[in-house]
């Protein structure tokens, strides 16, 4: 962006000559909202209320159980697997949508701790989304304490925490507060200097920017089917196991779709070769068939185009949060676009008040405590001139002090 | 049923009297179709689509992320557990809808081998549906192998299996293949008697006949939302955790939805107080909310009166195969009413094209290995009439030999 004053239409003008801007009438987006929050919940595409209902009332309604193999639901997992591959810098048959995030991740680090049965470390961060931290714990805990949680400080180089009872670092590329992004090569190839497994949680990155894993030489990954990936609230999760270690993964929620043979019923468990061993129990077919049509949509967009929109986005935001709403005092909590995934964090010490206040006039964004307002720029649907009307509504609200009203001050939890 | 032979007229008779008759037009039946295998996957209720729909293109694609408020998906599990509380005998606050079976077994088998530090023996059954075994399998591994698996044999008593090394014991109360089931309430008691926690898999009973855990005094369950609850494909399953057990009850899939506080987005966990800490990740909630209206139907029914109808259409199939089949000498794999669930298997030495055929024909059944036909009697959409015709279909296969054409004995899997 230029020093020069932004006006509106300079944004309309924006949009007139973004290539991306068709895909914007793909997506459901109620009138009257600005929708800053896919970072947090992914909108509708128009075709996924279509693949939604065509599943139920015709694939469950009417071939019932023949579904399994006519309409292919067997498959589900890897063929949205494999679309999310082409999104991740992954290999068809390295990756499978499954469970939630949450329970890939307890699956991928005990396979990891196995590969490593020496070491006794787990390597995370601080700022690190919570549930992450939470399943690490949970696993510790179950392991009988024989393993410790590690953590990196802000501003903590991940050398410093590295050493030879690392077996595995599990960091989250895209920060959910600041949208900071790690260096995924860098980090991966001194995590493996040191001998451990390197996993990345891609919750904030799949979808919304360009992700090379096998580029990095990652081990592992996981990410999230609800927010870039357009999923649905809920979407089943994936996971990314690269080539190299699949047949020596061994995860424990060993359930029947992991299995070699899950239809000979037989008593023991034996693991299927590749990617499949770590299903565990039967999809969520409809779930996980929105997040199939989510994720159709995403690949007719280069993402390439969808990096260079999301950049220009949040500079545009950025820019003109500067230019408009100098005088209140927002701390910017992210850092440039070059270490930045698709989100702004704006600081301020009325923060919550302030997002109610937005909400209330149709600006959808989210805050965290103590103090963060988080603004997602899904490149797919939002406008630069939507950029504009969000900065304006802000400094209406600032200059009017709407956001001092009882109402924008009483609590309540938004995801 | 009587001794004199039973005639189509008497069956349609048997449907003019039948008080759940109403519920049948509630459900999608696709024309030319008996539906035997709701036990599998079961029917459409009408009301899922229009719930899915909404849930859809309502709350997911104009509100957006404030759904979790204003449409409470936040209490999805808990209000879906509630529902299913009401069929297998728990309170409201001891179940909720979650996760896979598998991994529900996964969490509360690995919880109660907590509960039990000095004994290292889980209790099952050969004959179990083996992704429970492989469940049980993959925990133990994971545990480093301290632990051992035991095995109930066909026709022994659980007092063999029982000594003072066994922390769990964790059966399925109806078998899958032969619709058998335990008598909840005295193997409960012989477990406890014994010092070991008792964990039952409801998969086939939820929702097919009446389960009473509290009054079994049982400590765990788990169950699935796609069969009898008709909850749709891989509908999300359920747990339970007696009230008593609650507070010390650690499962190690400690996600952010099981957290005390899951927004306060704080770097310990902390188990949430009763039944929530069982919660990994975020809820697939398309899927869910399906489950629910499958619920909301199945609550308008008698349970008392869906298992006399079970009872009646299972006992009705049997005499009626006597009666038209008894020329081609099938078994009988399910023992009778008093201990038997909605499903009757047959056997026959030609079952797996004998099925096909069937399927050909518009009879859905399903067949396991080596020569078991399956057929489930879901009572609020199976008539009477159903079951004559799927007998007189049989019978005709028989008679001419249909069976034996090469493509039905052409392998495909079917669950």
């Amino acid at each position: 962006m230029s020093a020069k004053t932004i006006t509106r239409e300079d944004c309309l003008k924006y949009d007139a000559d973004d290539p991306l801007a068709k895909f914007g009438e793909r997506f459901v987006l109620p009138d009257g909202i600005i929708y800053l929050d896919g970072n947090s919940l992914g909108a509708l595409p128009m075709a996924t209320a279509d693949r939604v209902k065509h599943v139920v009332e015709e694939e469950w309604g009417i071939d019932l159980i023949k579904s399994w193999n006519v309409n292919d639901w067997f498959h589900l997992p890897q063929r949205c697997g494999d679309k999310i591959a082409q999104l991740i810098g992954a290999e068809a048959g390295e990756v499978v949508a499954a469970d939630s995030t949450s329970v890939n991740l307890f699956k991928l680090l005990a396979a990891g701790l196995r590969m490593r049965p020496d070491r006794t470390v787990i390597v995370s961060e601080r700022g690190n989304f919570p549930t992450d931290l939470y399943i690490m714990q949970g696993l510790i805990d179950m392991l009988g304490g024989r393993h410790e949680l590690r953590l990196l400080e802000d501003g903590q180089d991940i050398a410093e925490l590295l050493d030879d009872k690392v077996a595995i670092v599990a960091l989250t590329h895209v920060n959910y507060k600041s949208g900071r992004f790690h260096d995924m090569k860098a980090v991966t190839r001194a995590v493996q200097d040191a001998g451990a497994l390197m996993m990345w949680d891609l919750a904030h990155s799949a979808g919304a920017l360009p992700v090379d894993l096998n580029g990095a030489n990652a081990d592992f990954a996981v990410g999230c089917g609800y927010k870039y990936l357009n999923g649905g609230p809920g979407a089943p999760a994936f996971l990314y196991v690269a080539k190299r270690h699949q047949d020596e993964t061994h995860q424990p929620l060993t359930g029947w779709m992991g299995h070699a043979a899950p239809f000979e019923f037989v008593t023991d468990y034996r693991p299927a070769q590749g990617i499949d061993r770590n299903l565990c129990g039967t999809p969520a077919v409809i779930s996980m068939s929105a997040l199939e049509a989510g994720l159709d949509l995403m690949l007719e967009a280069d993402m390439t185009r969808i990096r260079e929109k999301s950049v220009a986005l949040g500079d545009l935001f950025i820019e003109l949060v500067k230019q408009e709403c100098a005088e209140w005092n927002f701390g910017l909590a992210s850092p440039p676009a070059e270490q930045r995934g698709s989100q702004v964090g704006l600081t301020h010490e009325h923060g919550y008040p302030i997002m109610q206040a937005l909400i209330h006039r149709g600006v959808i964004g989210d805050f965290r405590a103590p103090d963060l307002l988080r603004f997602g720029f899904a490149p797919l649907y939002i406008r630069y001139v939507d950029v504009w009307d969000a900065v304006a509504t802000l400094k209406d609200i600032m200059a009017k002090g709407e956001w001092d009203k009882p109402e924008f001050h009483a609590k309540s939890a938004v995801t």
